[in-house]
């Protein structure tokens, strides 16, 4: 065994999870290339968009540090979705071993995840967020979570995201919803505006139960759950003609978008901190944006 | 003598301050309005643009923490100019006594301030920012510069930015030029991305001589010196046709200027730590910004 492996998860373990974000990210693309395909609403002439991929390397003192593949569509329904895949490895820096879980035991680390943000043309679709991972130190846990951010915030849209969420984390433990429902909240805040950033969603980390397969099989349902509610959304109101008072009042919002992402996103810090690919990290920021 | 006056400067000169910050604020709104009439060149055929002004109070646990005045212009020449200038006083936060200079000794502060950001239509048209400040604690200093953020950067406006800056410290000090020069470069840096803002300027703070009138002047002169160089430079290029390349070039380039001014400048981390007013703070961010 290489001195670089973390022993608390088997090769074949980090293979399974390595596979599944690829295949979520396959479905996503081709889900989302489909809503282009089939959209009959506002700027249908312009052509159906179609996903970019480009791949990034990872530095690492330790050698090889892993990479990733950026998926990115400028299209007619997604002005910007960017569908990020990474397995990354290394040795964490003196600062970020005292921070992380059980890096002060073992300086090696692998991560794994995927990360997809969408911003729609249209100020009546929704832009959302879903992002999960694996991480192994000396300890290994699962995180993510997903959120919506409509600018028209829609009854309907906002009960059926948190209902499919809340079926889905029902499935695995019945405390889960809750807790992780208010750690969205808390998570996706604003504090120099005090306002949430959306309508929330869930959020967890350091999800260790004891039991890798149920915890990654509760990972694998957040992927999939997203994927499907935030599909339904997209194409029940992408249709929908919008006034040019409301593309303005979208661009002003998604300022709020960008704010938060710079000012108070912890992925965006560790990103920029660990020299994280820049592509891969403001993937997320939206298209357009006034101020 | 009031118990949150500070006997380091007297009332009179905080007076003058207050009154040359407005008057400098008058100058170059008349002179950018100027700008505004005259133009001849793309989008004259829209109107030209004019400031309106909006108030804004400070709260402070003191009582009256001040406050300021936006001048906001959206015009044909500058797609968004502010102005902002501010009284504020009260009292350090714990957290904030210990970093700034002289506060510990005692907690009351007076500052006022300029601050000026230009983004032109035009992205052959530079942007601009310039900043001018006095701050009194137990010590009293001034602080400020200007800076320039061509998109497609023209040799001779920078050199003759920079010539008219020199010019101006000269006369004041010659070791001032060379290191406020190099104190901009270091300052307006994005270190993620490995590079520097724009094309730089001067930048200086704590600025006491123990000769009150002559660093008053200075900073006059600072001010004067940003409005007649940079509106020579925005005459010389306003009327210049672009292309559609070259605006979504700036638009894409204006990103870089609202990383550096969420991710990295101490002036709004200040501002929002501070309870500073959100749309003075982020009266500096571009108007319309694509990612």
């Amino acid at each position: 065994m290489s001195k670089s492996s973390n022993e608390s998860v088997s090769e074949q373990k980090k293979l399974d999870v390595t596979k599944w974000f690829e295949s979520l990210r396959d479905q996503i693309c081709i889900s989302f290339e489909t809503l282009e395909n089939e959209h009959v609403g506002p700027f249908s002439e312009k052509p159906a968009g179609r996903f970019e991929r480009t791949e990034w390397n990872r530095p690492d003192q330790a050698g090889d540090g892993g990479g990733g593949i950026i998926s990115l569509m400028r299209g007619r329904v997604f002005e910007k979705v960017g569908v990020n895949i990474s397995v990354v490895k290394g040795i964490f820096s003196d600062e970020l071993k005292e921070k992380i879980k059980g890096a002060n035991k073992n300086k090696y680390f692998w991560a794994a995840g995927i990360s997809v943000v969408a911003h729609p043309l249209s100020p009546l679709v929704p832009a959302a967020h879903m992002n999960t991972r694996h991480i192994i130190t000396s300890e290994s846990w699962f995180g993510g979570g997903a959120d919506l951010t409509p600018y028209y915030p829609d009854q309907f849209d906002t009960k059926s995201f948190h209902l499919a969420l809340k079926n889905a984390c029902d499935k695995y433990n019945e405390e889960y919803y809750p807790k992780f429902k208010k750690w969205c909240d808390d998570y996706f805040f604003l504090p120099h505006r005090n306002e949430p950033r959306g309508v929330g969603g869930i959020f967890y980390d350091e999800l260790n139960t004891q039991n890798w397969d149920h915890d990654f099989a509760f990972t694998r349902e957040v992927g999939k759950t997203f994927l499907k509610s935030y599909s339904l959304i997209v194409s029940e109101r992408k249709n929908k003609p919008w006034t040019k008072e409301q593309r303005d009042y979208q661009l002003e919002r998604r300022g709020r978008y960008v704010e938060f992402n710079l000012l108070h996103d912890r992925g965006t810090q560790f990103g920029l901190k660990t020299g994280g690919n820049l592509e891969a990290i403001f993937m997320s920021l939206p298209p357009t944006v006034s101020w």
